[in-house]
């Protein structure tokens, strides 16, 4: 039938489309009620924007695990594998409520000030507030997990990948600042590192969908896989795209990541061949010319760390395409394998 | 039968004998693994100690719901209503350790350096450490309830009144917040964030045993009932407390409250008999002394301020006693009787 490597699927178009029936139904969800502040700072950030990539990630899987035709159901009311019907929308917007939580949570741990261009929610609120904030949105993702109208035995599987993913996503956290106080981090270990911290909620909104809609167990399996993959895709691109796209497009200074001395996957390669990482750009994000990224950029090219990381992105891509094996082809399919790519060739 | 109010009950040695228990529970299922610096943070507060009110009470409503003689049975493989067994020190774990991140988030917000006689989480290790040992805990506790091994529509019952609950306590912390920065307070308000920051986790801790155990559903809102009842006659008894238990048994200045200006019930009822509540004391904790803090009492019990807040605790504890009529008497229900009268009448 399909296939799922076609490029005629349009994921810009498919995660546009998505995004914004995923917005309605966060304001929907997640009202401005009393006490009103608290409920400001919670829908702060999630107001913000953000391309919604989980939660997309989530109703794709519905739809290809299910074989209906993409966007055309209710996502509300959704045709399950037996003659149920699940909100699989509720899910989606728990999924996206715990990527807030954890965003909120961390820039108060990393000291950030912006975000998605606005101030961080303990600049635009307080401290107390977005640490209460944040726990707020916790348990309102249970709350959203619990209203799907799923059969108990699947609400309390999904339940429970969602609490073992929270922890994990703790446990990752842990071990960025800890690994930030160690000399030597092996690439194995900054793997580790980020499938707990950020791949596991990929993993998450693939698999739940999946496990809400009583798919078999080993599709469930390997929607997991898929999310594991593209997720640690997905941050290895993110550290290469702070060496390789221009400064007004990121944001901030091109190479800000080896100013701060941030680890990733192309300093720890260029580390093990022997390259000094922590000279190759002054200390102070202030005096770095972009002459000097560029011949920063130009060692870590030659000691092949950019193609190593590179080329490891894109064996996780391969790898998670390949997880969507188990899926019965069609655009929902073909579009998960569309957004699995677009997460390495994505400049911004 | 049995005399619900009977004294005769050893209500010390029942917390005793159940606080011992729980605390091999907790260690046993929060190890210290990797990141070990996250577990530690998570583990300290918990091992600093506490009363484990709130998992004692849950494990007595299992015993007094199932009609089982106390401590008779293992917690660990409970016997049900039907003919299941039900792990009900996982609730009671689960039930402690979202009490324990509680604290220390707030600790955090309320910029508390102490707890339970030692440093803060905050303190002892470090905000980001603090944070995240709190949303550790947080999806810790939700594991716990999933590990119950109840039948699958009661474990959702019992994580839906998780979840909501831990919702109830954010809001009510952030009403706590908002207050502060009120003029007028009226005691209904007071009372209602009382039992959102407070009381709504004695609820959870009284009905989740009794539906994971299967109960009735009347059953199970009569328990909600004792313990938001009980819960609040603990939290006026706390502000009860500090005007009269000595400084030295309270480990603080005895009045503290009225001097950094906290509303209490006490307070509140005083300012709507015109007294003016904000110049009893001096400002500055350091400069008070034993003698102007019995004036303030005194001046609070001739408003009959204190007398208001003694009976209003009391009334909550007959009303919280008439909501245990459903349960089968026996020594479990005495206890919980004597729980109530003991939260009341405890002086620290």
């Amino acid at each position: 039938m399909t296939d799922p490597d076609r490029r005629d699927v349009d994921v810009d178009r498919a995660i546009g489309d998505r995004r914004e029936l995923v917005n309605d139904a966060i304001a929907t969800q997640l009202p401005v009620t009393e006490p009103e502040r608290l409920y400001e700072a919670s829908r702060y950030l999630l107001d913000a924007g953000g391309k919604r990539l989980r939660p997309t990630m989530l109703l794709l899987v519905a739809e290809a695990v299910t074989g209906v035709d993409a966007l055309a159901e209710d996502y509300r009311a959704f045709p399950d594998c037996a003659d149920g019907e699940i909100d699989v929308m509720s899910a989606a917007v728990s999924i996206e409520v715990i990527q807030s939580f954890t965003l909120i949570h961390d820039d108060i741990m990393d000291d950030d000030d912006l975000r998605r261009g606005v101030p961080a929610v303990h600049q635009e609120f307080d401290l107390e507030t977005a640490i209460l904030a944040g726990d707020t949105l916790y348990s309102k993702a249970f709350e959203y997990m619990l209203e799907t109208g799923a059969p108990p035995e699947r609400s309390v599987r999904a339940l429970d990948r969602l609490a073992t993913t929270c922890t994990e996503i703790c446990e990752g956290q842990a071990f960025d600042v800890e690994f930030e106080g160690r000399a030597e981090i092996d690439s194995d270990e900054y793997l580790e590192m980020v499938e707990l911290k950020t791949a596991v909620l990929y993993a998450a909104a693939a698999a739940i969908p999946a496990v809400l809609l009583g798919a078999e167990e080993g599709v469930v399996d390997s929607l997991a896989g898929y999310g594991l993959d593209v997720g640690r895709a997905f941050q290895i691109q993110d550290d290469l795209l702070d060496l390789t796209t221009p400064s007004e497009r990121l944001g901030k200074q091109r190479g800000s990541d080896l100013v701060e001395g941030k680890r990733t996957l192309v300093t720890l390669h260029a580390r093990e061949q022997g390259i000094d990482v922590g000279s190759l750009l002054p200390d102070d994000v202030d005096e770095v010319t972009e002459a000097q990224v560029d011949e920063a950029v130009a060692t870590l090219h030659d000691a092949g760390s950019i193609d190593f990381a590179r080329e490891t992105a894109q064996d996780l891509v391969a790898s998670g395409k390949a997880n969507l094996d188990p899926l019965p082809d069609g655009e929902p399919k073909a579009l998960l394998a569309a957004i699995a790519d677009y997460l390495v060739e994505r400049d911004y």
